[in-house]
């Protein structure tokens, strides 16, 4: 596997309205999509800083993963994802090296994205997502 | 302030070369330094992916700010460094933005950098650093 950038940082927070300002007000950045992905319980908004994009992530669900996140920490940093050329193949390649996945093979993801998730017990608790057009 | 990119992610882990082997075997990536930020009382290694480093920290101290971090949360994302090009600039623009700060001047970092963190209170609970050569 060769990753070719961090695709996206993503960050839970208790609201998008409260959170935004932070990133477009102090930081300077423009928020240029705001997406729900009902397979994730979420709302997320997004920011571009060089190659890399800041997802912002709102629970819909207090059920769903970030709403766990949340309702544990009070948000803050939860996962980072690794652009690859071939999510399917990097996957493979992460289980052949003996990474645990979450995901054994890519499902869609927000911005029409593959992507599939590698199981924190085997990224030192980072919870690590790779991240590609296929 | 316009940050270019994420210079560095930091990720907080109990042991360098229990971590280290997860970057280099399973995300095929390279540790090309090691180094002590001894003011951090820690013990980093890095990895470039695109514009962004991944910032390995093992504590060398229990009751440093990362040795107090990995004792509560066994280790994980710890802070986030956006690029920018003046960094004391950069804390004074956060500032006048209504931003709370941790350093209100520059300080020395890792790899020669100048640095500067804001306060996780206004930045949604992710510890942010604004990183940058001046």
């Amino acid at each position: 596997m060769t990753p070719t950038h961090i695709e996206h940082i993503g960050i839970a927070v208790k609201s998008l309205d409260e959170a935004i300002p932070f990133y477009e007000k102090v930081l300077g950045l423009k928020c240029y999509a705001i997406e729900e992905v009902k397979d994730q319980k979420v709302k997320t908004a997004f920011f571009q800083v060089g190659q890399t994009k800041i997802e912002l992530l709102e629970s819909t669900d207090p059920e769903g993963p970030i709403g766990k996140f949340v309702e544990k920490n009070g948000g803050g940093m939860h996962h980072m994802a690794f652009a690859v050329e071939d999510v399917a193949q990097a996957l493979n390649d992460a289980a052949e090296a003996g990474c645990q996945l979450i995901d054994k093979t890519p499902r869609a993801g927000a911005e029409g994205l593959q992507i599939g998730f590698l199981h924190p017990k085997s990224t030192n608790r980072v919870l690590t997502e790779l991240c590609g057009k296929k």
